[in-house]
């Protein structure tokens, strides 16, 4: 790898879609955000996406070594992305189709393992051999790694922790099932969990004049920290529901630490201080205090950089 | 190795151990069981293990290469074994207490992780990478195998599946918690969801007339052969609270297949058939009808043999 070497690393959201020009050591020189349309056709995507990419690489096309993609539901493996919950786009080879249209190497992989090779190569888990990550989207991504190898399972699509179940909800996922963890711990389910404090509880809340498609989870964050109790009630829900799952992994994975990323990181102790209290309420004696928890700087986008480093891996 | 080289396996259980005498091919040559007495002290296992080593091993006592054992809450890294479940030995350095004992090389590792060792040399995962071992004895042991590496955790202490939370139970487990998978879906856990149906429910049982220390779940499996409707309902709920569970891990892990050994899979399609039900309503559609159940012959005794092969593994 050359030092004027540049790599596009792109992370596909259910919402926006983030493109990144990155240098071999991580350091972001550029970037440029647009909405994803994932509720419109993939043809809509691939022109935005293209247009993002020549603007942000302009001159310096000839030092590009390629782009790496994660995104949710993508096989690492095949390069295909299977029926993505948050997407319209079906069933779709992602890889052949960028390649075919940017005419430069691409490589995907799922969202929540793009970040996680981010993190190894660039982040909170430079030190770590075996951890779990986990990015709090518009969906709830994982990726486990044991001794510095992230577990793509057999066919690629493993790190579903999304769509594991949640001990006594029954919400209805979009994925077709009830009870998945993402309809709670997600910046989606802080939501729908705001709007049924609104109903089951008396307490006031500003958000009592917002309605449901107006209110972000952003907004949240931004009333409980202005002490708004019924946001601060979502998050402890939200908290309390994400530690008592996470119990189930450290209990099966032993893991040196949780690492969490995504938007909704951003709300602080008001979700991770019930986060730890129930994983800890919820472990064996002899598993307890034995995972850290990290909480990755939202403002560095590691997806971005993961998504990266699949080229530099690869030139390497 | 040699031809004539011999291996001791054990397999030490909440309520029996199995000591076998292995051949470097995978042949039982002589087994022995006494009962563990796993709630007196160690030191009259110690005595009981001698004695019933030394038996088997005879006059072939200078072939014999070392001992390896599988138990609950051990710690293959470190040799130590803390504080099991339906133990009152501790925290203990077993490795090291057998191997100035026996003037003999002692390896050690969890029960579960010895069954998975056990299949992959000898029996049911010759042929796969990454796949989930579950052990059905007087508790759930598991072991996650990914491309044929046993997670073991940042400290040996992976796969601790049984304590994993089941959904809408609150029974209580001899670790402490409520709620751990293992109070249902185990040898013990059946007998106590049939005391709870005895209660629950109206339908007539030979079981009615039985006290629950005299109540064994083989019992519990051949009244259900026999047609004995609250047998059969025990096995169903058990199957269907596996199942649930099992969707989570086959989400996270994606493996090729769960392989299940152990007493209670003698129960057969009572137990399996809602087993493979639940299971299956539980999965997202990209990851169903992906992951084969292979049931372990439950006449070879897969744990000693990977225990044994912990020593050949050590030899090679």
């Amino acid at each position: 790898m050359k030092k004027e070497d540049l790599f596009l690393g792109i992370d596909i959201g259910g919402t926006n879609t983030v493109v990144g020009l990155v240098t071999g050591t991580g350091e972001m020189i550029g970037k440029n955000t647009f909405p994803t349309f994932a509720g419109k056709s993939i043809k809509t995507f691939q022109q935005n996406l293209e247009k993002t990419c020549l603007q942000l690489v302009n001159s310096r096309k000839d030092h590009l070594l390629g782009l790496g993609i994660g995104m949710p539901g993508a096989n690492s493996e095949k390069g295909t992305v299977f029926n993505p919950v948050n997407f319209v786009w079906g069933d779709v080879n992602l890889a052949d189709m960028i390649r075919d249209q940017l005419k430069l190497p691409v490589f995907v992989t799922n969202d929540a393992r793009a970040s996680a090779l981010g993190e190894m190569k660039f982040g909170n888990a430079v030190d770590l051999q075996t951890f779990i990550q986990i990015t709090l989207g518009t969906g709830l991504g994982s990726s486990f790694v044991s001794r510095k190898e992230i577990i793509n399972g057999n066919e690629g699509i493993a790190g579903e922790m999304g769509h594991t179940k949640i001990i006594n909800k029954n919400r209805m996922c979009k994925c077709g099932k009830r009870g998945c963890l993402e309809t709670y711990v997600s910046a989606s389910g802080v939501i729908r969990t705001v709007f049924e404090l609104l109903g089951s509880e008396t307490i006031d809340s500003h958000m009592r004049d917002l309605s449901f498609n107006d209110l972000s989870s952003e907004a949240v964050t931004s009333w409980a920290e202005k002490g708004d109790e019924l946001a601060q009630k979502a998050y402890l829900l939200t908290g309390e529901i994400l530690g008592e799952k996470l119990a189930d992994f450290v209990h099966i994975f032993n893991p040196e630490a949780i690492i969490i990323s995504g938007g909704l990181a951003k709300a602080g102790k008001f979700l991770f201080e019930p986060m730890k209290h129930a994983l800890n309420e919820n472990l064996l004696p002899s598993h307890k205090n034995k995972t850290q928890i990290r909480i990755s700087d939202p403002d560095v986008n590691y997806a971005v950089l993961g998504a990266a480093s699949l080229v530099m891996n690869n030139v390497e």
